[in-house]
């Protein structure tokens, strides 16, 4: 049987995705979604969807969305691609910019555990960075790669590395440099300025996150027109929906709201850092919204484990450099109080 | 500037898809878009589509769809996989079952032009089987080839080969078939049973046809389980979304439906292939929602653009093969009266 599947892909691992425990009444914080709904202009959308229009093929181009993006980040529609999620889109970057049998891509370690998934399938060489103990960046000598993911902020340690140092990087890197901006909407700073000023520097953005979106699959770049092009003549022809399209056209023309709750998952987040740090608990600086930390007296697994039990779902990943710590998205108060209470409960015993 | 693109992708020209004039007054029948609107069950899952569950990822296995299309096709969930439209599923076919330099993939010619532009993305060698004059199919001897696309009606000539032939080259061709039933609906017998019984066969389905869903983007393959599940390795973790989903699994519950506006398309069909036949064209036998035609008296070119400058689009293929035809999708009766009306009127200075 085997004969017929691609080697590459016989030895694959498939990228785990954080459980989806659907029906059950659990706390869940393992997979950063956004604890508030979607604009109130995304239901409006919904209650005026006229099915018949579902029998129609959707805008190839995305070109409404494209639109609402370029006022956003003030720059031209051809400056942007959408896509089937921002997923699609770093699988496209890879496909389009990195020639198999001499071609490399290079990202942090740790960091989005989709890239190496990716390269594995596009047989493609990898060239991580190991970050330092403590998650800091410092390039290697001489290094090169065709393709570079700056995943900013980073993930799962959520942190953001200062601009300067980033836009360092872009101006003086030999290759393609795809900013991976999924958590940005929560940190204190982006770099779209950098696509849209720089010949060969790409940002992507999901409306999964700060737009409370993950459900539609949606996601976008911006940059130089020639690496858009590039994009577009790959991508699937008909990539994102029709609804997906009206509903993302609609959250974007309502930035404010985005904000707005990007602050409330911001003051929450600082608030369950502090809360943490008190009970001793490792805690990096985060610019995204989920925590990156390491308990005390008890092991990660351990307590993943223990919370789980309890109906809290947070993300372990095992492994040399992630395995000490836990990844935490942010939920509501409520969510996060549940959590801390839970804690508390598990230290009476053990730490 | 390109030095940064892959050098297969500059040299790439990109699937073109039908025009899709938005907003305006045009009768169109180029894309092959359903006439009728999709389930009255479709618009029940938008009046209660809750958007605070957007917020949320899909279901990365779509697993709702997977169990309807099973109990549709007696087969089991783990047989089948849900892609972003059918054409997800075909690339995701090329990147698991052919190894770049050496393997090949092999269609008809002419078939559906993606097929050629997804090789050319891949970099993998493509052994197009020549048609006969009047598209015909014949393998040739001692043909080989790693994956083979059989399109079931083939379009754009809506011509369905038997199924003794269809089932002999399955049985006999020493790599993976993939059946391309995008249109079989329409047509007068399908092949599912061949994905579910022999090894290396599978077969795509969409719901941008039958089902009047092509803005939804959602297809399916149903094969062989080590199969489905290279596939499943390689696609992107959440590829389908939400809405999309909740969509599919009500349109697929609801074939009584789908098979009532098939019924009427496939009698549209008929009435309107004995219509153009009566005058002068010639129309091969359609097994699909459309109908390739070669008009007499006038060029192909000549007619489509005549036809367009009254508002009636229909799809014209230019190149050796095709250009000498028109491919018509059905519509509504009242459309297909306004195109022979049209025809009826070029015919006073033309035919």
């Amino acid at each position: 049987m085997n004969e017929f599947i691609k080697k590459s892909v016989q030895s694959l691992s498939a990228y785990v995705p954080g459980e989806q425990p659907f029906g059950a009444e659990v706390i869940k914080l393992n997979t950063n979604e956004n604890p508030y709904p979607p604009s109130p202009c995304v239901a409006e959308v919904l209650a005026r969807a006229a099915t018949e229009s579902l029998r129609l093929y959707p805008d190839p181009t995305s070109r409404g969305v494209r639109e609402v993006v370029a006022q956003l980040h003030r720059c031209e529609p051809e400056q942007v691609i959408v896509g089937n999620g921002s997923d699609e889109i770093l699988a496209l970057c890879i496909r389009a910019f990195v020639e198999r049998g001499g071609g490399s891509v290079g990202y942090f370690d740790p960091s989005y555990s989709l890239y190496p998934v990716l390269c594995a399938i596009e047989e493609v060489e990898t060239r991580p960075v190991e970050l330092g103990p403590d998650f800091e960046w410092a390039m290697p000598d001489s290094y090169a790669a065709s393709l570079f993911f700056i995943t900013s902020p980073n993930a799962p340690t959520g942190i953001q590395y200062p601009k300067p140092v980033i836009e360092k990087f872009c101006k003086t890197f030999p290759g393609v440099v795809v900013m991976d901006e999924a958590y940005v909407d929560f940190a204190r700073e982006d770099a779209i300025d950098l696509a849209t000023t720089l010949d060969r520097v790409l940002v992507t953005r999901t409306l999964s996150k700060s737009y409370s979106l993950a459900g539609i699959r949606l996601g976008y770049a911006v940059g130089p027109r020639p690496l858009i092009e590039a994009l577009n003549k790959i991508k699937d022809i008909y990539n994102v929906d029709r609804l997906a399209q009206e509903i993302a056209r609609a959250a974007l023309s309502d930035p404010e709201y985005m904000r707005g709750i990007s602050d409330r998952i911001k003051a929450t987040r600082e608030h369950t850092a502090n809360a943490l740090r008190k009970r001793g608990f490792t805690v990096f600086p985060s610019e995204a919204n989920f925590l990156w930390v390491k308990p005390p007296g008890i092991g990660a697994q351990e307590l993943f484990e223990t919370l789980r039990s309890g109906g809290i779902i947070v993300r372990h990943f095992p492994g040399l450099r992630t395995g000490d710590y836990l990844r935490i998205s942010i939920g509501s108060d409520v969510e996060m109080d549940r959590l801390l209470q839970a804690i508390d409960q598990i230290g009476m015993h053990h730490l």
